[in-house]
């Protein structure tokens, strides 16, 4: 039997959308309601037949439910909670899918006071979005982080478990600011830099854009996927993840400027000892599983 | 009829056993020779089968050739040169694959005075090495740039150009200073944040290496593979191209600072601006066949 009879998401995006279509795969009799505030997704999801009913307000979308899952960019969530709280059943659990843990989780006590809320955060994307980009087997095999708070009853704990573990996914619990500083420097950190090059490449007067693109295989276009991720979802990430995400970056620009060192002074032992080490890593990931073995990620080589 | 007739290769890692394997497949009439310093590679040259002949000196290797491929790490190109210096036909052309152009294009002319020389650079690479780690399709749809000197032969350089675009490479001439400066932003610098984010995520000490492996998902496992390349290569590359490098890198580093002080102010605006930008970039390189469209690089989710 499921863990949840009657599950509502809010926000029908490429998470809200994939968790909705894994729902109905994985537990078919469950009662799926959603809703979306922008209009247009509405009409989407209902095209699409994502859920059972998709309500034009997100109290209408909770009022029967048992799980509520709120799927909104992490700077929306704690407004969300609020717009939910009057028609939130009592023996609701909510949860949430945001990128940053702490200040959701802040945020969602504020609007909630007294619900069982259980904040969650599945590893897992595209560099796509919209409720046409999710699918169901987003989240196989990979890892979802559950970082629950003091508030956090046991029982709403291991049902959310069991709830992602239906999704296909690895359930994981954490400290919510731990789970801040792992993700700032294994997602965070990553994408700004990402963002950052794609936008100094784009800058450049003696080198055209045209040109930059046509030689991307060097290894830019290898950041331009995920430079091409939903920017209002990566603005709140950064906003709400500050304090980990500027210690981070404060980590890398000094290991950055001992390069740039070594580079203007030829100091190659360094550079050479520094890419001997970052080899390690990457078998590691392959040997663990959280990535292709393909050599270049299995692009076509026609 | 082929453009050269006794090709030698020197220097059997990932780029000359794919140029062996390529010239093998596309010209099965030209006698292959190749050579290179280690030889354990020279051993599992001959292994592989990738030559007519595997030679064990340069000399020996080049002694017949009418087009000779210096595929050594660009610290190491003066040096090969001079080794085949006493030994090369007065009519050979001499060409590279170096990722930098300017430095070796003067040491080239430095040790082969009076010799036709037509630097090149595929840009076309994994993040695999050696001899076996090379493939026949690695050129196919990818750009060869060949950065001519005042000292190169028109004839020489057609051939070069034809001898490309034979292994199926599209070719297109640059001169050698905007070559770096190109291949700088769009390969040089990736490269070298893609090492540095990935020392600076092992050396952290309360976020433990396996759990940056363990969430890796998140982003962080994207530049994971290209800082799994060759360290000898990468250590040239910046060591020969430290101008272009270095100054991308400064242009970079502002960007990055400027991004820094949005996150610490809250200024979401600039952050969404960016991150829309940047949206594009991915877009044209995908329109232009520059990379696959499949998304998430096209990873499987079981």
């Amino acid at each position: 039997m499921p863990p949840f009879a009657r599950v509502a998401v809010i926000g029908l995006g490429l998470i809200g959308s994939s968790v909705a279509r894994a729902v109905r795969q994985a537990m078919p009799t469950v009662r799926l309601t959603g809703h979306d505030a922008d209009a247009d997704v509405r009409t989407a999801a209902i095209r699409l037949d994502l859920c059972d009913d998709v309500a034009d307000t997100p109290g209408a979308a909770v009022t029967d439910a048992d799980l509520v899952i709120l799927c909104v960019p992490v700077g929306a969530i704690g407004a969300a909670a609020a717009e939910i709280a009057a028609d939130l059943p009592a023996d609701a659990v909510v949860t949430d899918v945001g990128s940053s843990k702490g200040s959701v989780a802040r945020s969602l006590a504020a609007a909630l006071p007294g619900v069982a809320i259980v904040p969650a955060h599945p590893v897992a994307g595209t560099e796509r979005s919209g409720p046409e980009a999710g699918f169901a087997s987003l989240f196989q095999g990979r890892w979802c982080i559950l970082t629950p708070t003091t508030g956090s009853p046991p029982e709403a704990v291991e049902r959310v478990s069991a709830f992602w573990r239906r999704l296909g996914a690895e359930v994981e619990l954490m400290d919510p600011d731990h789970h801040d500083r792992v993700l700032a420097v294994t997602s965070h950190l990553p994408h700004l830099i990402a963002y950052t090059i794609v936008g100094t490449a784009s800058d450049l007067e003696e080198v055209t854009r045209s040109e930059v693109i046509k030689y991307s295989a060097g290894g830019f276009r290898d950041f331009t996927r995920i430079a091409a991720s939903d920017p209002t979802m990566w603005r709140d990430v950064f906003l709400s993840n500050r304090e980990a995400v500027l210690d981070m970056l404060q980590r890398f620009s000094e290991d950055l400027s001992a390069l740039q060192r070594a580079i203007r002074w030829g100091d190659g032992d360094t550079l050479h000892d520094l890419f001997t080490r970052t080899r390690a890593v990457r078998r590691s990931i392959v040997e663990q599983g959280q990535d292709d073995a393909r050599e270049d990620f299995g692009r076509s080589h026609p």
